[in-house]
């Protein structure tokens, strides 16, 4: 097997994806895209400082734009790995353009795991687009696009009825990446957090996607989703080497989306704090119903990681799914895409 | 929707699905099948002993043959839901059978689950004989089918590598019907469990196969894949209302079966205990690699009513799958086929 992919976007999912598929013998990246000034005309390798990396990511200069990354392929990509924004309205041209040349396209915008809740338009025009060009577009991620959604979605496999669902994920930021310190707010004033959201692109993204996605699963009818943010504030004082919090100040978020019925009944509650110092940290999902269900994912889903693995985990998935904008209740449930010494 | 069905064996698990469908505004039971001398003539209602049942149950006479059924039945079925018995040499008639009459299959015999690693050559044969008749054929239940395989497997979708896997299941058999407490063999002795596990026929079947489907799903060539049953010896007194275990008699079985790669190292290992008087019932799935994955089913999944649900809940996913024997890893996740007054 040899699956040839163009990476676009080598922010830190970016090139994650790009390290793993270092070492993954099924597949080869032929092309990388990132107009960003310090990263196109670069190599991949000095991407990753030069550290030890095998020769293709040496000869592989960042493009600029698609067309220079295609211009530039040896061989012709078969499958995008896409991770340059949250938001579809960012994102939806650069889909377009992929799947105008014919590329299938796997995507860490939360927006897309699930967009025919809050983008019916967009998610029309891609699906359209890409049956019209006969390739796949998936939108997946570790949140969303498994814990919170397809998870509780799966375990109801073996449900006689579902009356409602519970999903509560508890990250424990300190333990992450820096960006994501600054993404959650730790260390602002709660009134900078009031500020950062009112701008409408501050908190986790893609809780209301995941309410939608479990609604459209189970056929339900919902009246509305509501996705209401607020900070976890410090009652004692948080030092670690990289943020410091005082009392008063903001460890980071507490979020929370509820899908409502015709009759304005929570069916679908997800709950979801990343914040620094957070005890505990556990994925949980409860369903209501015939027979309940209670599982926890102790120590909770990691969360980078597992995004990059679900984007590189779904390309064999992707490749040999219908054409058309897919989500993931849509194509098989994801495994790793084994590779080792075991493989067949 | 009107997905029009019969229904081929009416044990427990059978009459389970029948009684489920009563509900399901979505499906509607149109023949059921079973040569029993106390079922067959009988109508669906008159095996619920009457109570209280929709009309369609008291018109519908169970027939002793597939031919009969099909000639009795007022609209043409679309797919069985099949429930006669767990090994595969048994059924597999049965299910060729079903499938030259254009039906599709949805059958809880546990070997079909995954039969391709004990029975290619049944599997060969069936998969063949459903494409030619353009209909699909899904082995399904709660385990195998779902606990000890599907679920690490999905797990593993978020996960960058996997090393091995460990699934432990746990279950309380006293407080599961009268035929399980009897099928783990609570109350006899342990020399006639040594008897009855030579028939070859006694303790779980579907291990093998659960580790054949992991395996199958990571790509892993196994050499083998063992399997080993003993029994759960008491070491005090269990009583319960319809079973009584005295000291050094069996509460139950206690089954391990591993999968070993090609140097011989474990790297599936799958452990299942359903006895009497069992503490703490739950699932356990941990995955070793990056990143580890530690999942706890709380109370453990329960067992008929989650079998009985996959079967059902697998209708619309086996209707709208391609032609051929599938298994559970190559159609979409399972979900709960819903019905109730938020559908749309």
């Amino acid at each position: 097997m040899n699956i040839r992919i163009i990476q676009i976007g080598l922010g830190p999912i970016g090139l994650g994806a790009v390290r793993r598929m270092f070492e993954h013998p099924g597949v080869k990246v032929v092309g990388a895209v990132d107009p960003a000034p310090d990263k196109a005309g670069r190599t991949l390798s000095e991407l990753f400082d030069n550290e030890s990396v095998p020769g293709w990511t040496k000869e592989i200069i960042v493009s600029p734009t698609l067309d220079k990354a295609l211009s530039a392929a040896e061989e012709k990509p078969m499958i995008v790995v896409h991770t340059t924004g949250s938001f579809l309205s960012n994102v939806s041209s650069q889909i377009i353009e992929l799947v105008e040349n014919k590329l299938n396209v796997i995507s860490t915008t939360e927006e897309l795991s699930y967009p025919w809740w809050h983008h019916p338009a967009e998610a029309t025009e891609i699906d359209e687009c890409a049956r019209k060009n006969n390739v796949t577009v998936l939108g997946t991620g570790v949140n969303p696009g498994f814990v919170m959604d397809l998870f509780p979605i799966f375990i109801s496999g073996v449900s006689a009825s579902v009356d409602s669902v519970f999903v509560e994920r508890i990250v424990d930021a300190g333990k992450r990446r820096g960006p994501l310190k600054k993404k959650v707010g730790a260390g602002i004033t709660v009134d900078d957090f009031e500020k950062r959201k009112a701008t409408g692109k501050f908190g986790h993204i893609g809780l209301v996607e995941s309410v939608a996605m479990i609604g459209a699963a189970y056929k339900w009818k919902l009246k509305k989703i509501t996705d209401d943010l607020k900070p976890k504030v410090a009652d004692s004082l948080y030092e670690s080497t990289d943020v410091t919090v005082v009392p008063g100040n903001v460890l980071g978020i507490d979020q929370t989306a509820i899908g409502y019925d015709t009759e304005g009944r929570e069916r679908i509650s997800l709950h979801l704090e990343m914040y620094v110092g957070a005890r505990e940290p556990r994925d949980t999902v409860r369903l209501s119903g015939i027979p309940g269900m209670d599982v926890t994912v102790n120590d909770g889903t990691p969360g980078d990681i597992a995004t990059v693995s679900a984007a590189i985990n779904y390309i064999p998935l992707v490749i040999g799914a219908r054409a058309g904008l897919k989500t993931a209740i849509e194509l098989p449930p994801p495994r790793w895409f084994g590779f080792n010494d075991v493989m067949v």
